[in-house]
């Protein structure tokens, strides 16, 4: 659950708190710039921003995740190397071309890597690239290269903003995070699955500390906290080959309490991830599966996940429709297809605080199917507002409130529990993926 | 794929294929009827069909394979029973309630065979029953009683029409297909996963013959059937909870050659999955994935299921956008995730037969993208119009051809085979399942 419980009136209000929310950890600078160019496989102009997020000092002590995806992105593929690397000194982030599969990929990724070292004054090897956008297509080099010497004068090290807004092209808004630790900061951004061109999918979590965490340590905590944050949540169920999530130390300020860090560290991950799905494509109802009594953690993960990807339960809870009848068909399909005997004979679910089903029978009733209606229209961010060009689009730019359609599973057979995040299935998920603005 | 490759200009020549695939096989009465009742979950009145499908003798020779979900409706619980039954007479199916997880669902289904059995002079033991509709609800037992009745005068030994007519409530027309063999013949009908009622999902299939094919040979070759069949489809990755697929012998024809038997029964049942995706929920596109040279049939199939299934291909399917980097996403996906090691370095992609990958790297220009484009619009089986009121509706209610965006993924690593058929995710989808008409 998110550490605040929000509500923004409108966009400003939304733009006040990420500010609040973006001084820079010590030790840090960031900065953008964006410019034009003619990608080789299509006949017209597009615009990139190259981001960049930069050490005072080089760091021994970074971390990162990258995606599970077998055909991962070149910078994917660099990333990995630079994990066995002694230092990081920078990150350069472009958007709009991922650089997947394209010819001579991840030699235009070193390229980039190069010559960002040079103007910074560190070596190639201790910088790590990052792109998202169309897959397929190969990056821009040359423009890329004359691009990158005006984003240094914009460097600053006072406030993150100009990053997350730079890494976020397509998404509503930008996603900042912060925890506070005793004189220094946990302090992340994310880039989201917003997709308003019709050819991107990538999740871009940089998180940046003052806090000194040994190397060791923090890519021990990055993979513990990562599971029950951004492994815990699905949009589509789609998985980009490009997603990242980078932790990254100044080492500027001691730190003597490595528990207090991790549960900083989780907390500002649990509320990115929360953010991404909230902003998520088309999304109109985060919706929050908390499973319990379960034999594992993975096991109540994954039915949590079965639950927030099925298309018709989706469909319905954008709806306003308490079909529960589609919430039970989701679990009975996972269970059927992957619960290796998973016993079912003392389930019991509950939505927004009902109880709907237990001991193998449907507990329902005109005046529960009312109040499940409420629940539902209290959860949703927006109504959706059929367009008169066919085209559905988002009707706010910000978050309206952390509200979420809340169902429990208790499985009743162990004592593990997860807890998952997803979003409905709307006609603006469908309009940002299929339908084009001529 | 298809026997054939049908194009239908209109309703009525549609119509008139349906008929002339129509004629039952010896030993065979159809009829159904049509009543109103009040459900007691909720306060409006609806509308039921029963259909009967009843043997002028009860025979020995019958088959089913029922759904994996966990959570399966009462009629399939009593279906599976019945398979250890010596004799079936009948078949009783209705629509609108699915029957699952109800209250006494299964004494309730109980009942309706009984009564049906009083009416046809036969045993209850010896009538299988079939549900579909509202999962959650409860069937309405006293009316059902009191409409059976009715249904009798309907029976007829002529055309099997009326049956696939009965239990196509939702789906936009009706789905039959047959073969015919020495004197005899194998006639199927199948209800697909039309949801203009947003609470139905459900897949049924009666496959009819008169051939003489033994109990036990019957039940191994639907078993071997279905896995090309019906479990190498997916609209939307969803389980109902009452999938059946029962297939009858009346064994009044003698049938000496079970080869052709098989090949013939194969061919049933491949033509109506194909049917069922065709008028699946808002399918614009039928998407066929064959998948070549894998290790073994049952990684080619899942590979196949997850490219079918993976959401931003289908969006941009549905937009008639060739956006490969969705599907080279897909693959990766779920290699990833569920991939056992599976080599992707001899990876060969090909989309209406162009290549679009080969060797880990994209093979697109602008020509490709252009002629990409003009194969998803000839497969596209009718236009999105945005709608007035902002709820989408499928523009045709019958098939007007049998094109498919054709997708071929070579691994390279073995000899096996397999082709899945998928839909793409449309408006239309969103609509039938989340908005409602006032």
């Amino acid at each position: 659950m998110a550490s605040t419980t929000l509500t923004f009136s409108n966009r400003d209000a939304h733009r006040a708190w990420l500010l609040s929310q973006a001084k820079l950890p010590a030790g840090f600078r960031v900065g953008s710039t964006r410019f034009e160019f003619v990608p080789r496989e299509a006949p017209k102009p597009a615009k990139m921003t190259l981001t960049l997020i930069a050490l005072d000092k080089p760091t021994e002590d970074f971390a990162a995740v990258f995606t599970r995806n077998a055909l991962p992105g070149a910078p994917v593929l660099v990333g990995r190397r630079r994990l066995g690397e002694k230092q990081l000194s920078a990150v350069v982030i472009n958007n709009k071309i991922s650089n997947v599969c394209a010819p001579d990929g991840e030699t235009a990724s070193e390229q980039i890597c190069l010559r960002t070292a040079e103007l910074l004054g560190v070596t190639a090897k201790s910088v790590l690239p990052s792109s998202t956008g169309v897959i397929g297509w190969g990056l821009p080099v040359a423009a890329m290269l004359s691009a990158l010497p005006a984003a240094l004068p914009h460097l600053q090290s006072q406030t993150i903003l100009p990053a997350a807004e730079g890494i976020v092209t397509t998404d509503l808004y930008p996603k900042i995070r912060r925890f506070d630790l005793a004189g220094g900061s946990i302090v992340g951004i994310a880039k989201g699955a917003g997709m308003i061109e019709p050819n991107l999918a990538t999740m871009l979590v940089y998180i940046l500390t003052d806090l000194a965490v040994p190397r060791d340590e923090l890519r021990a905590m990055l993979k513990r906290v990562v599971e029950p944050s951004f492994n815990s949540i699905s949009i589509d169920s789609d998985t980009s080959t490009s997603d990242t999530v980078a932790l990254i130390s100044s080492s500027l300020v001691p730190c003597s309490d490595l528990t207090a860090f991790e549960a900083g560290l989780a907390q500002v991950c649990q509320d990115l991830a929360e953010d991404v799905v909230r902003n998520g494509e088309g999304v109109r109802h985060v919706i929050r599966v908390a499973v319990s009594n379960a034999p594992n953690a993975a096991t109540a993960r994954q039915l949590g996940k079965a639950i927030v990807n099925a298309p018709l339960f989706k469909c319905a809870v954008a709806g306003n429709d308490p079909n529960v009848g589609r919430l039970v068909q989701a679990i009975g399909k996972h269970v059927g297809a992957h619960g290796n005997g998973l016993e079912l004979s003392r389930l019991q679910l509950h939505m927004g605080g009902i109880e709907l089903f237990a001991h193998g029978i449907f507990k329902l009733d005109p005046l529960k199917e009312k109040a499940l209606g409420e629940h539902l229209r209290a959860a949703e961010l927006y109504q959706s507002v059929p367009p008169v060009d066919g085209v559905f689009a988002a009707a706010v730019d910000y978050p309206p409130h952390e509200r979420c359609v809340e169902i429990v599973v208790d499985l009743g057979v162990g004592d593990a529990n997860a807890t998952v995040l997803g979003g409905d299935l709307t006609h603006e998920y469908v309009s940002e993926n299929a339908d084009y603005r001529s």
